[in-house]
């Protein structure tokens, strides 16, 4: 399978006060091999703790502050991507990653939160659950991740990294590169 | 495979304001087949998201708000239970999970926020990492589980439920049992 781009749309509202869960996404989405992810109406302090994470942690993640998220979905369309949507009332994702990863396009994979405007459900190509019972967002990500690389992403090596874990069955070794 | 009972211990700091990650971690532990969650130093209001899920959607899911963690690791201990504990510091999952199932023991896994002590790497019978990546609990909870009951548990379905969701391509459609 060639290396599809894959970015990640994040629908958050300030509102809410999701930031720590917009972290933790942005985090999930660079952890399990995803290219960027879009930030829509987000605090920017949430884009300096990902981006922080990525200097020291290395790879090449991306974090983008977006005012227009149609725009963005419009873009991603324009260039062939497929548009996913993860949300609980989506098709089960067992049922439908074989499909999505034989087209071997670019993915733009939205997620949500707790409210989702319909538009967001009919401009997507496939809304994907995972499990169709309320969860987190976060963990609907790494899982769908996790099964499009097929559990390759946990092995990934990340380039210019400043610090490097040694796994230990007990404490913790870390090691300056 | 018996069922083992599975317990997940939350080591939350309220100080931190991790109300949403501490929730969602409580969904995902349901979602994801856990049996139970521990919420240390954690905000009554999180035990009630969760438990109005568990009410609505089903299933015998508990959730306890305890003030001593380390007697709860005590008690799993004691009728020889599995201790786990999920950190970017341990060894990989890919590595540990089939060890781990093999014992076909009860399981308390316990997931941190950000600083951990020493002594709860030292309690655990495995220090398990899903990457040795920075980047969240929720997603870290999620991945351990479904590679534990492999995939299984997105096919679940939850006893009593109030509501159940008819996956769709586009849209939303949940039905009242």
């Amino acid at each position: 399978m060639k290396k599809s781009r894959i970015g990640v749309l994040r629908l958050g509202y300030r509102l809410v006060r999701d930031d720590r869960i917009t972290t933790h996404l942005g985090l999930v989405a660079r952890a399990f091999g995803a290219d960027i992810i879009y930030l829509y109406d987000c605090d920017k302090s949430v884009k300096e703790s990902i981006d922080k994470v990525t200097k020291r942690w290395g790879g090449s993640f991306e974090s983008l502050i977006v005012d227009r998220w149609r725009d963005v979905i419009r873009e991603w369309k324009d260039k062939g991507s497929l548009i996913i949507h993860l949300t609980m009332y989506g098709l089960p994702l067992q049922d439908v990653i074989d499909t999505i990863k034989n087209f071997e396009k670019d993915l733009l994979i939205i997620v949500g939160a707790e409210k989702v405007q319909k538009e967001v459900y009919m401009l997507s190509d496939y809304n994907v659950a995972i499990g169709n019972q309320p969860h987190s967002e976060v963990a609907a990500l790494a899982l769908f991740l996790d099964r499009y690389f097929e559990g390759k992403e946990l092995n990934r090596e990340f380039e210019g990294a400043k610090l490097k874990i040694i796994p230990q069955l007990k404490g913790k070794k870390v090691i300056r590169l």
